[in-house]
Formats: structure tokens, C-alpha cells, sequence
């Protein structure tokens, strides 16, 4: 019988213990938070066997203890699980950016642990266990982050676990991770949320419901996102650089009157939108 | 008993006949559309009671017209309006921006119809009949774009039409609704066009539902969407040129490192969306 260990019990923890439960029936869930709160009703909806306010010291037959904390504090339960855990013990996070943590893992060089980072593509512009359910990663796109030297077991083992939770994984490397992210999550975040600034409060609400789709992840909670772009920042400048000569092409269709010209741009973005919807819900 | 005649069934078209059948039961609806398959299908949804593939010579007894046609044949429909209908008959429009057509009606000097503009904030990202659907404008925004000249019960009847059709509506000059429009509609529909051409074509397949939710409206008809974009430039690259400057102030905060400046940034547009959302579904 496999014991998973959660530490961290927002919309991700609370997610991934629901799906564990789910997709491991017979599995024991150790949920570890802060929040006393959080612990009583993760263990109400049966997410969770048990649950603490500390890790457990020692940590013994852990098959995986997965980080979902705020991205800041991940380092300082790694060094702690590096201290408490059995020698091998398989750990993830599930941070949005990977370059960062996977070079502070190297440079600690951790003894016992074995550390894998992974990054699963879901979330929501709800935050808290309040928000968490065991069906958010369906379908989800998950990125498995090894470095050159990572056992080639624990990332099997890794791999095996996120498949069973019905997600569709891609193994790259720490730094392709951030690029990629950059592009589809961070920069349409920060483009979002300028939209916001460029809107004159007195219009905000005319906003019909195709403002409302494309503005929604701009509700989404400012400190977590604030340390996202930060760990990522060197891409996302490129990003927005990259998104601001586009504008200045169709800022110039504009000031052209260019028909031709703007059907053409307009027609390859909705060509690459219906490119990446294929197949999606 | 009323009669309404819809000129284009298309998306918009084939949804207002379906809503003035719901809304108004009793009355008569005559659909014009060159597209005979479209006449069938409205007539066979008994969304029309009648279908024509031109203007009806004379047209008679008219409570009121709406013509519903791509934004570039509108001139053409309503000078031919302004030829056939009786004296005093009501006529609007549903197209996207209102300043052009609005001019345009007055160097006309129409002498017999009444014309007030509208626009319902309510679509697709899919066009056609297809896509029409009765409940396309239930708690829409709708626009009445009336010059100083125009007839004040005329004025007040399309008002009292577009609410019996469950819409919010609101009156303000053509101008004011193209700034209006420019800001809410046309600039998010520029920024996610561009984002499309900002994100490697190898990358799109890791879009998660938040890309894809705030891409969709990339979708769209380009034909349609090159139209709006012309008739509105002026404004639409006013509203790019404030997003150019708010996406420099985000690129140097991010350049910066300032954690401060970028959750603050952040936290606004999180207001701001909250705001618009506010009691919307």
C-alpha cells in the first residue's frame, strides 16, 4: 500500500490529495498544512487520513511527497525533507516555474532525497481548498522537469503517477519548461492584466461576455502571480517584447488602412487559435 | 399586430427573429436573406412567417426594420429602405460602430424612414444561422446611437423593443459608443489577436483552459472583424497606444525586479475585472 504525502492544502494540494484519492483507492494521504482549518476539512471530505501541522519527523515509506506550497517557501521544505525523509524518497513540487527551484536543488545538494520537479498546467482564479476538486487535472498538460543528472527511476515513477491521475505528460528541461510557459501562461496573464489598465473604469461595464472570457484569469491572486513573473522574468520580458513588435504590425495595418493586410493577421491568429483548441474541450 | 422584418439572417439576424418570436408571439415576421437555405431554415424554426430573397416592393405596415447584414451593405439596404418603405417607418441597424454609418445616414437625407442605429453586445465566435439562438441577447448591453435630429418617439420605441428583448439598454451619441466599443470590444479582440502571433507555433498544444479561454474570441470571422477594425481605426489605435504604454510600464517594473510594483500592477487589474464582473453570470 502506497502513503503520499501533500504538504500544502490550497486549490493544488487540496486537487491533488481529491485525485489521489480517486485514482489510488487504497492509498494513505498525509496531509501537511499550516492551517489547522484546512486539515479538518480535507480530512472531512476523506482527501486525507491524516493530517499534520508539521512534516512528519522522521518521514518513513513515503512513495511521493509532492510540495504544493507558494512557490517561496518550496525550498525550505525540500532542505527539511532532505533532513526528515528516508534515504531515496521520490519528492516533486508543482511550482509554475521550474529553472529557478531545479538550480537551487543542484547547488544544495541534497543527501537523501530524490527531487524531481513537475508542473502541472491547471489551476483556476480561485484560490484555497474552497476551490479544490478531484477532477481539476483531467486532461491537464503536466511538465516533468529532470535535470542531466536525475535518476532515470524517480522520473518513471513520477511520470507513472501523473499519468494516473489522467493527465498527459512532457518531459523537458528546467529552462525549456520557463520559455514555454512564458509564452502560454505568463505573458497572456501580464496581457490580460494591462488590458485591464487600458479600459477607462467608466466603460468597465459595457463588457460583454467575450471581455468577461478573455479577462477572466485576471482575477487570479496577485501575490502568487507577482512571484511567478518574478522567477520568470528574464522570458517574460522577451515574451512582451516579442507581443509588442506584433502590436506595432498591426498598429501600422491600422494607420494604413490596410484591409488585405488586417483580414491577413486576423485570419493567421484565428488559424493558430484553431490550431491549439483541436481536440479540446 | 406587429410586423417586424429582419433584412440578413445570419448569427445576428436568425437570433433577433427567434427573440421577436418568443417576445412578441403575436406578431408577423418577415426574414429577407439572398441565401434561399437560410429562408428555409428560419421558416421551418418558425423564426419567420414569411421569407423573401429581396426587399419587399413596397413594404408596408413595417412596426419596424432591422437590418442585420454584413457592416459594408448596410448603406446599400437602407437607401433601398428609404425608397420602398412608408412614410415614417422605423428602421435600425445592429452593426458594430456606429460614427460611420451614422454620418453616412445624415449626408443621405433620407425622406422617409426614421433611422436610429443600434448595437446589441451579444455574438459568437462561430457566425451563420447556425449559431442563431433565441436567448443570444438575454441581459445584453445594447447601444441606441441617436443623432440630435433624431425623432424622440422613434427613439423611445426602439428602446422599448430592444427591452422587451430583455436587453440593458443605453443611449449615448455614435462617437461616445465607438470610443465605448473601441475600449471594450475591439481592443481585447486586437490583444488576443496579437498574443496569437506572439506564442511559437510549437508551443500552442500546451495551452491550458485559461489560454484558451482567453484566446477564443481569436476565433472569429476575420472578414467580419477587418470591417469593425476600419470603420473604428481612429479609436482602436488610440486604445493600443494607452496599452502600449501600460505594457512598458509592466516590462520595466518586471526589468526592475520590483515584487512591490508588479503585485500592485496586478492587484488593480484584479479590481478592475471584479468590477466588471459584478453581478454577471
Amino acid at each position: 500500500v502506497k502513503t503520499f504525502v501533500v504538504v500544502g492544502l490550497g486549490l493544488i494540494g487540496g486537487s491533488l490529495a481529491a485525485s489521489i484519492r480517486e485514482r489510488f483507492p487504497r492509498a494513505t494521504v498525509i496531509g501537511v498544512s499550516r492551517r489547522g482549518e484546512n486539515l479538518r476539512v480535507a480530512r472531512r471530505k476523506r482527501w486525507i487520513d491524516e493530517g499534520t501541522t508539521r512534516l512528519p519527523t522522521p518521514l518513513r515509506g513515503a512513495h511521493l511527497v509532492l510540495v504544493a506550497t507558494p512557490v517561496p517557501m518550496i525550498p525550505r521544505f525540500i532542505r527539511k525533507l532532505d533532513d526528515v525523509a528516508e534515504p531515496g524518497t521520490l519528492v516533486t513540487d508543482v511550482g509554475s516555474t521550474k529553472a529557478e527551484i531545479v538550480r537551487w536543488v543542484v547547488r544544495e545538494r541534497l543527501n537523501r532525497i530524490q527531487f524531481v520537479g513537475s508542473h502541472p498546467l491547471a489551476g483556476s482564479h480561485l484560490k484555497g481548498l474552497g476551490a479544490a476538486r478531484a477532477d481539476l487535472f483531467d486532461g491537464a498538460s503536466v511538465f516533468i522537469t529532470p535535470t542531466s543528472s536525475a535518476n532515470p527511476r524517480a522520473v518513471r515513477t513520477l511520470s507513472a503517477f501523473w499519468k494516473r491521475l489522467r493527465t498527459q505528460v512532457y518531459l523537458c528541461s528546467p529552462e525549456l519548461h520557463d520559455r514555454i510557459v512564458a509564452a502560454i501562461s505568463h505573458l497572456p496573464h501580464a496581457v490580460v492584466s494591462i488590458l485591464m489598465h487600458s479600459v477607462s473604469k467608466t466603460f468597465l461595464r459595457y463588457g460583454a461576455g467575450g471581455f468577461l472570457d478573455t479577462t477572466r484569469i485576471a482575477q487570479s491572486d496577485p501575490d502568487l502571480w507577482a512571484g511567478i513573473f518574478l522567477t520568470n522574468r528574464a522570458n517574460l520580458i522577451r515574451s512582451l517584447s516579442t507581443f509588442d513588435r506584433k502590436l506595432k504590425a498591426l498598429s501600422d495595418l491600422l494607420a494604413n488602412g490596410s484591409e488585405k493586410g488586417i483580414r491577413h493577421f486576423l485570419a493567421l491568429a484565428q488559424a493558430r487559435r484553431r490550431e491549439a483548441g483541436k481536440g479540446r474541450p
